[in-house]
């Protein structure tokens, strides 16, 4: 097909994950760049019929006002993501997407969020007022850009935790709920969730916010005939907690205690700088050690926000365990990757999937992209191998 | 069954791996230590007719006089391998199977290991009379302790690597070789192999030397309705490089480089401080990756003899590896480990599951074991998880 | 000298550090370990007029009431410190050792320090009448033993950090307060120290706590013709940035940020687990970098506890630094120590070179022990070589 | 002064090492970056009458033809040093200088650097005529540019170890040797040294091949009136063990082993992949380590050639040592530095303090700039803060 036809439509369009991919795919599409980090550029995956790089248009919703191409070359200059050169040549088209940005919403983001929004983020919508903005929002998008299929992904800070259990569990309910700015219990990532699954939008939570989680969206998903997954992008220690555990697990080595110290300096650092935002994240990486190992060893998990780090997460993990004899051992490991870049590409791939599932037919939870989450929704299996053999089966 | 009708004949079996076994084994039997690292002791495989404890009986062969319980109080003393109490507690055990212990041969293990021998290891021997005497042996624990099935491990140090292509593919042709001493190419592993697998019993190799290695060994399995396995058991380092670098595979990240620099100051790293015999071991673990990935990165093993460390192996590795636009990161872990510690279960995992494999009917080769070995004979699936697969699908 | 006349009184005299302290004082004596860690044995001081180890006696005040034997077997079993064996033979001393313990006092620990003391520590006590009390203990001490000399060392654990603001700057106005409970500022540290200067022993507090800080305190020592030091052992991850920070200061490295992570599991590591005693602790490990670099980097300190590590601290410290042309650089340091192993030894020197102090007539703030401690009491020298030197022009 | 009249002559002037220097030298000179990393830029030394940047005119001898702004801009493409933008910024200076570079020598520089050599490198000149014309190359310089006073710094790649058993230790007879190819033992590092100091230049080894090591060249330094200083810059991992050994000894720690593990990629890790070349360097590496401890451990050094590494040199070193009751722990350290932007800022600091020496009248071996190197000359103090002391006593 000739004319680009899907959209991707970015939640926290101006951030360092969202400002990578645009730059990722503009340079793909020209064929600036490699497809190393693709995982839908795997040689199992080639003969599958993906969406291509030119297929795609690029918009979103963001907070904060600044021009996208200053963060493109800010991530180049600070955090050597790219090069100064890369975002040169993608400038024209940067600038082109940066037209189709529109502002967020910053309900129940919490302060430390809040804070960083520009003062044109209206504040003063009920969650109602909010989802038919968003809406209206999309719309426009797949009016104007005449596309078959959208895919939302939210790539946008973390939220504090929303206490699931004010949630009522139909949508029927929920949707009550929106007009009541101080019982409806939905942060602005569920309602970025409910406006682009309620127009018939794909819709993906790279974050561990609470998105698309609570049943009563997953039934707004099924009713639209459309499909969601989520939480949390799997894309450095976590990923090595779930390919590292079952190893323990299979040699029935005991873990004993399993401690990982997380140091980074990039924007979402600062949001989780905050005590409250922090929470949902450790919990999001701690969970998975006890369940694949079928006990709970002692675990910790810190993240402290070191600005000289930019985008590069330094992760120290030190894992004690004891083997045969009651003989106690160690493994540590320091995992020195640039967070951006290790979610674009994983964002590109779960757009392209989730295209191919609307294609299928699919709707509803996409359980079998699992292996791109920390908590993948729906699905309780965390070991990475068994997670990737459910996306090859799903796919091949 | 009340007597005890499986023999365990441990080639090397006063080194530091065979006596943890054996000190393990009577452990166990007496209910003095509990099953971590044991994988026969999994949950998945409870429901599985094992062997118990009390059905082993151990003998071997080894090279130097010195005795079994002076071994275990050293592992106790220098490395933390149990304690002098538990070796206190054992030591009538181990004094017993000291005396099923046999002068083993020393046909073509290369100086550094002919060095450690006792005098009274004959040197003289064809190739043939060599084979001989240790079949006697193995008939005379057989008779004498009225066993049913006898499996012969090789856990004796690292020989120098043979040249494969000067053996004969055809059992016909090798067995003429062995009344020549200077034509026929088989070392000590394969003339161990060869008396075992001749008489019946199982062979299994936990080390790189070439033991049971070649096709015409591999005819006589088949031939005598035995079975082998090998080669060289995946404890440490090699595991993690299995269980990693299929994660850079599934996600794509192009691996540049992969150095690994192992310490560590056993008898075995003395013996591989020979340049002749550390050539065998660096090759098998440095192979897979390349496999594992389909491409071959620059990779770098060393492996060196740091005598403080004892049985503590250290190993560093170092990934180079590079992720979406280019983006060079880097993985390093740190792996302190207890050698015999970690190969002593895998060995009474080992003579379980082939025992099993027996009583199965199962001869030749048993690739369902390759999650064991660093070079598993007959598979080319180096990755961790899959091999582990392949355990459970053969086992349950 | 033949009779032992000098008294080591060790304040938490059941705990890791002490207990350690004491048998390997008895170890020592009786020629069953060498002298490896001891700073007071390095060929430098061999000339010294040092006294000996059979010239001490010990007692201390503890407010557990667990037998000191048991203490130093757990340390063996738990955390080899020492072996089963090793404590065995000096189980005699120790029990002798154990009948000159007496009840300390938990004025102002704070509740997770007050909770692990037995029912039977005073807890209604006036300041002034716990100083009485301990005192009293010391004075016995003195003349059962008929001791020339008492070195009081505070090796319990950290208590919350106290406001030196309420402090009066002079003794006669602090002694005043002691009657009060309400008003009277001064936690257990400080009046274990004002009870030691009071009878003219010495004080060392080798703890973060308050001790002898206070200039009130230093002024009584100066009245009673005694002499004090502290604060804060330097043993294993503050050694290290006291090593290292001059090294990037004298090659004008600039250091943007310097991350300390520390986890272990002792009882220090529990009550430290209390975010109100680890305040203390966390603030003498850091400010040490920005007054050795010059300039205030970025700094964090996390201390863990990790209940399987026992007494043995791991610490992983990140250095981010740039160099010319502005380059980022790393430095990463794995430090694996145990704690009380590492302190024992530095108390027996502080003890032996505090009472070669008292022979020369040294009276007041003993400044040229400022290496052994990580907030050196009197003194603005951080560097640990300069410090290092201060001992050796003293002492030589 | 406002005309530039001393003059640095790099052998080895294109490659990593030289190229950073120079670019460095051009950008201070042009306010483009700051002063970190330069050790004569302290605020200790602020006061000395140090030549500045402006002061200096930069030549040099290399056997390469490449040009420099292309080697410059390599470094920061594919090592980050610098960047491009800046590259580009100083290219007609580096075109300029490139004007002022000679043909090297490769007289005994072994096979493996003398294959880098470009054709028009002389190669049957006796050692006689290569130093002559080498002394030709700096007069015309010296006249050239009117100077004061020329610097030359060997940054040139390692040679093999040279025998210093067959060296003359009086100049004459070692001068008479330059006339006969067999016999003269100089490698090409020496004869730079030779013609440097012959015509009166001051010569600086920042490499561990021969240089200036000689006695008999040193007699040559005082003759000429001139002087000289060496071997091998300390600038990373050497670095760290010179500070961080004195700590062990000053704590009487007892190190059993100390294994280091060198893996980069640039130029320099090429020549050492030869092993003869490489003997030198590891040698140069690894003897501080007894001289500190006053006692010799277990050490290995490694020195592995990874091409992915580029510029970037890390080292992973391993300390094993006992502490007290004959604990043994365990220290670990990762150094990721760049060795080009390590070096230069020491080769211009090095500059700078010996064009002082020379205003101060020095003549003969500098031995105040042992905290330079890993072996200096005439200097059995290793410790680096003590031969820091060294330096802030002769300049201050």
């Amino acid at each position: 097909m000739a004319r680009p036809h899907v959209g991707i439509w970015l939640i926290g369009a101006k951030g360092g994950v969202a400002t990578t991919v645009t730059m990722g795919l503009i340079a793909l599409k020209n064929g600036l760049i490699g497809t190393t980090g693709l995982v839908s550029r795997l040689p199992q995956f080639e003969h599958l019929d993906l969406a291509d790089w030119s297929d795609f248009v690029v918009g979103g919703h963001e907070i904060r006002r600044v021009p996208l191409a200053d963060e493109a070359m800010q991530l180049a200059v600070e955090s050597r993501i790219g090069s100064p050169e890369l975002v040169g040549r993608c400038k024209a088209e940067l600038e082109q997407i940066d037209e189709r940005i529109r502002p967020g919403t910053i309900q129940k983001v919490g302060p430390t969020i809040a804070k960083l929004a520009d003062e044109d983020i209206p504040d003063r919508e009920t969650p109602r007022e909010s989802a038919q903005r968003l809406k209206g929002d999309l719309a426009e998008f797949i009016a104007a850009e005449r596309l078959e299929h959208v895919v939302v992904v939210n790539v946008a800070s973390t939220e504090p935790p929303a206490d699931a259990a004010d949630i009522p569990a139909r949508w029927s309910e929920l949707e009550l709920l929106l007009s009541d700015s101080q019982k409806c219990p939905l942060p602005a990532s569920s309602l970025y969730a409910v406006a682009a699954l309620d127009c018939g939008c794909s819709y993906v939570n790279f974050t561990p916010s609470l998105g698309s989680t609570p049943t009563a969206i997953d039934e707004l998903a099924g009713k639209r005939n459309t499909r969601h997954a989520g939480c949390d992008g799997k894309t450095g220690e976590t990923l090595m907690k779930s390919v590292l555990a079952p190893m323990f697990a299979r040699r029935n080595l005991k873990v004993l205690s399993w401690v990982g110290h997380n140091i980074f300096g990039n924007l979402d650092g600062k949001v989780l700088d905050d005590p409250i935002n922090k929470q949902a994240k450790v919990s999001s990486k701690d969970h998975l050690i006890g369940e694949i190992l079928g006990y709970r060893p002692q675990t910790h998990v810190s993240i402290e926000y070191i600005e000289s780090l930019g985008d590069w997460k330094t992760a120290w993990d030190h894992v004690h365990f004891t083997g045969f004899l009651g003989t106690p051992m160690t493994l540590q490991f320091t995992w020195q990757g640039c967070d951006s870049v290790l979610a674009a590409p994983l964002v590109l791939d779960l757009v392209r999937f989730t295209d191919l599932a609307r294609r299928r037919g699919q709707t509803g939870l996409m359980t079998f992209l699992a292996s791109f989450f920390k908590s993948p929704l729906g699905v309780k299996e965390h070991r990475f191998d068994r997670q990737f053999q459910m996306l090859e089966e799903y796919l091949i």
